[in-house]
């Protein structure tokens, strides 16, 4: 069932490895079937370089599984409320990678400094709120999802595709769960030039407005001239 | 037409991707023939990995395509102003490589703090003021490279082969498309070191004139005499 | 004797070379054989590529060489204090790893910042004070060895599985030599996270107390549920 | 002539490029036949991956070239002014290695904050005074030898096997040029660790000289204990 979007789902995650997001266990891609309403994800701490197509998991959007041998994510509540709030994404990434993770531990948003960052994100990446002791004692993976998504009460996440969990790291989404993948490596990559920029001009004014519009509306929209049409 | 360019400016794209300085499609190198005043530039949005000698596109100096089914780069009328005005040079190259569009974003020159620097650079890496509203919302990358040049009214192209443009990264150029690879390759590794530098010291104080003008003349002009001859 | 675990301390110490946490001959790994035990231990100064199975030192803990034909690691006293004292572990990793380095030659412990951190360390990763002048011109290596128990008089060492020694560098530990080894590239990568966090918050503050509880009893304790059972 | 020497000097000049330590042209190895007193030298702005054995240059303590069909670098006066000084050092290394160079051009030397450094260099690694105009101008890469012979007034250059030339990058030797390149590697990897650690602790006292003596004279002079005898 779902052959295809499991191969993507596997290939994904073999892409973070590839692009130096993740060591041993610590990522996890997921992609959903919207028509059916099922998400595949990889299974929990088990190693890259052993991942098989038949090893994915399959769980509908309460968390339950309908096929698979292992245990799903762990982090599979976070994926699921971001899949039922955002219905548009079609695939979710989480890292540790450790740029974006430096940000989250500091409790900071990465700012837009500059094209490199606009081209993709329309705004800050923003860093959510710390998460109080009753959502971390109780359903802590599902609140998680639940403090992303009061995060972006004014944002819209396809202009936003990824955010950091305070004192945790970054999650990231998109059309597919290959574009997911592209966020996080982007966000990445923004976050380290945005730690530079930091470390060098000692504040954090984002660029101007115009700029940032200029540059997502760029690559981005019924405008957009970027690219090939 | 033109098979020798397109093949130089193909293989230079790809160097940027061996020297690390883009990922995805996030540079571009073009070329130019003086003699009948045609441009060859990397396709807009082509993964580097399926580029081809025949996806190079031809333009002329007013950006008209003259061979090739796929849009330029939509870098391209930064690239022609800067033919344009800067009559010597043969190759222009565009990254976001991560130290220089660290200085870029943060508004700052590169400072020459030693012989590394001097070698290459007979001074200062400029970056440009930031672009105003109706820059940005006009002929935004016609006024990109219209910045630069405003930028380099009292410097010689030639003896300061690159530019940070405010808010976005790295320009280079040389005598031809591979030396202004080699410029961003030498740009990115000086900004990497100055960066250090400013980590280190806490100012920005430059070397000494006498120590720039001898390291940049032991390898310019015509009392060269590093190399062979 | 002891042939299967010789060829996993072998392996465990080429590992250290693929993770990037060694150049040169800078680490080594010992294993315990708890029945008998015997520890076996990288021999001092000799170049991983040319390390074999049969160039591995046995000895016992008192530190008297009971199979090898080169001398053991200068170490090797430390890693006998830690057998000793540390009933549990069985195996013992220290490198010069660059980040975790860092954060010894500061005399720093690594705070914990984040859940990266919290999910194989509860609490944050102690700095020993630093050595007298005794302790560094007697017996060295194994006044090494009694600082780092010194440090854990009130700390679970399979809790917080690694330590940096004060002025010189990380040492860790675990259930055996391969986990020894997964414990030192976490030590690596939460260190450098650290350190980036330090840059960009300006403090120290840990994280939350039940946030860290949260992550590292996900993983380690009767109530873990990440990962397949 | 000399054509063991050349194969060694050749492969050393390799090593460089594969320890990361220069990219392009940017560094030099030499090596001393001390019976002769003839000296092996990369020749000037030759690419790494076209050296063969018959391009290395042979010159004699005064500079004449003695045998070969290039120039030879133009760092030569600096390396013989170092075998004329130092006489007990068999090979010469310059490069820009980037966290060395960051040193230099700040103008800072390296402290000895560790047993990493310490079991290599014998305290700091000096950087020395810049240089004057009358020396920048006048035969500026022997006058380049000459103010690192000046910083060694004091300094047994066997103990402290490098030094940071002010503005300009690292030189190391050795007692031949293999050596020469490992406390290359070394300096730059101690500069490296230095670097955050005086990002960590925001000062630059050095370690205890009690544990640098020990560290030093555990692995160098008549009481060594490390390696195989």
């Amino acid at each position: 069932m779902l052959e295809d979007l499991k191969s993507r789902v596997l290939e994904a995650n073999l892409e973070l490895v590839r692009k130096n997001l993740v060591i041993y266990t610590w990522g996890n891609v997921s992609g959903i079937d919207r028509k059916s309403g099922l998400v595949v994800i990889k299974p929990s701490g088990v190693d890259y370089d052993e991942l098989k197509v038949e090893d994915m998991v399959v769980v509908d959007l309460q968390g339950k599984i309908i096929e698979g041998h292992f245990n799903p994510s762990s982090d599979t509540p976070t994926h699921l409320v971001l899949y039922k709030d955002f219905k548009e994404i079609g695939g979710v990434v989480h890292t540790h990678s450790e740029w974006a993770t430096s940000f989250a531990q500091a409790g900071l948003s990465v700012p837009a400094f500059g094209t490199t960052h606009a081209d993709y994100f329309y705004g800050e990446i923003p860093c959510t709120r710390a998460m109080i002791e009753g959502e971390i004692k109780g359903e802590y993976e599902k609140e998680t999802g639940n403090v992303i998504v009061e995060t972006f009460k004014n944002i819209n996440p396809l202009f936003t595709p990824g955010v950091l969990v305070n004192g945790h790291g970054p999650f990231s989404w998109g059309k597919d769960c290959d574009e997911a993948v592209y966020h996080s490596v982007v966000m990445e990559q923004v976050s380290k030039i945005a730690f530079n920029t930091i470390n060098l001009k000692g504040n954090r004014n984002p660029m101007d407005q115009v700029l940032l519009d200029k540059h997502f509306f760029r690559k981005h929209g019924k405008n957009a001239y970027y690219g090939q049409k």
